[in-house]
């Protein structure tokens, strides 16, 4: 029998990092946990890093994911809000990479590839079909649902190639 | 007798990372260390943004700064570039953050109006205006002579307003 692994999926944003914790054993998909860490928009920046640093690092504490992946965020036609998601990825990415797991990064079409089928479509079709993958998964909106299709993405992949080209869509 | 606060500032970049820390007595400055903490760009992004970490934690351990500033990011017209510094700045904003330290931002301009007088300038006037403040400041390169710079001009600003609004230039 094939052991688990448990996988961790982080689509990260400054205001809301949405996280999913699956197990995948062979090719069955079994929902662990999801949430959103937040921080808080009335405190300054480098607070607002370390409220979603320590929220983060205490989601991997409890779950102990074994490997990670992350949403490569869509590179915004506005700088200032491709910067502020930069600095929340970049805390995305070390909390993982510090806790000693590898982390793989997957575009947002990859993700959706993964779980849909196809490299578009929205919100809504990914949260319906994490639900038909893993019929058990709670999750409340989309950042955790996005957070559970990185994982299942990364379910996917990690198999045969263990990570895909990052392109930036 | 006024007494001293010992500042640290940085210079955030994915590739190289200054770092300056000075001791701020009243109107005088004094140089204490500067140095560059790099990361390894045959790495993944996620191990390049822990080595950042690692070795930015050493730096404000060994030299137990009271105070932190951190250079805000020059908006890059490449989205991408953007996106790479924002995730190396979210680690340099952190890390002091983490430490207890109140972390103030300074736009360019700003730093550059503290230590040349105008908001523009070039690295070498940077360089040699932060000789003339700190004759006995020892740096090699540009991004830690720019790191003290930042921690000049926190020390400039923090006795007025503690911090300056921060204006995207």
């Amino acid at each position: 029998m094939a052991s688990a692994i448990r996988i961790i999926g982080i689509d990260p944003g400054l205001r809301r990092t949405g996280w999913g914790v699956i197990d995948a054993v062979g090719n069955s998909l079994r929902f662990v946990a999801a949430g959103t860490v937040t921080s808080d928009d009335k405190c300054e920046l480098a607070s607002r890093l370390c409220q979603l640093h320590d929220a983060l690092s205490d989601v991997v504490h409890v779950h102990q994911p074994e490997e990670a992946a992350v949403e490569h965020t869509f590179v915004n036609v506005n700088p200032t809000s491709t910067l502020k998601l930069g600095q929340a990825r970049g805390i995305a990415l070390l909390v993982p990479a510090r806790a000693g797991l590898a982390v793989a990064e997957y575009t947002p079409n990859a993700v959706k590839k993964a779980v849909i089928g196809v490299g578009h479509g929205d919100k809504a079709q990914i949260q319906m079909m994490v639900k038909v993958l893993m019929p058990r998964a709670v999750f409340s909106g989309g950042d955790s649902a996005d957070a559970l299709a990185v994982a299942i993405c990364h379910a996917h992949h990690r198999q045969g190639a263990m990570r895909i080209p990052v392109a930036v869509t």
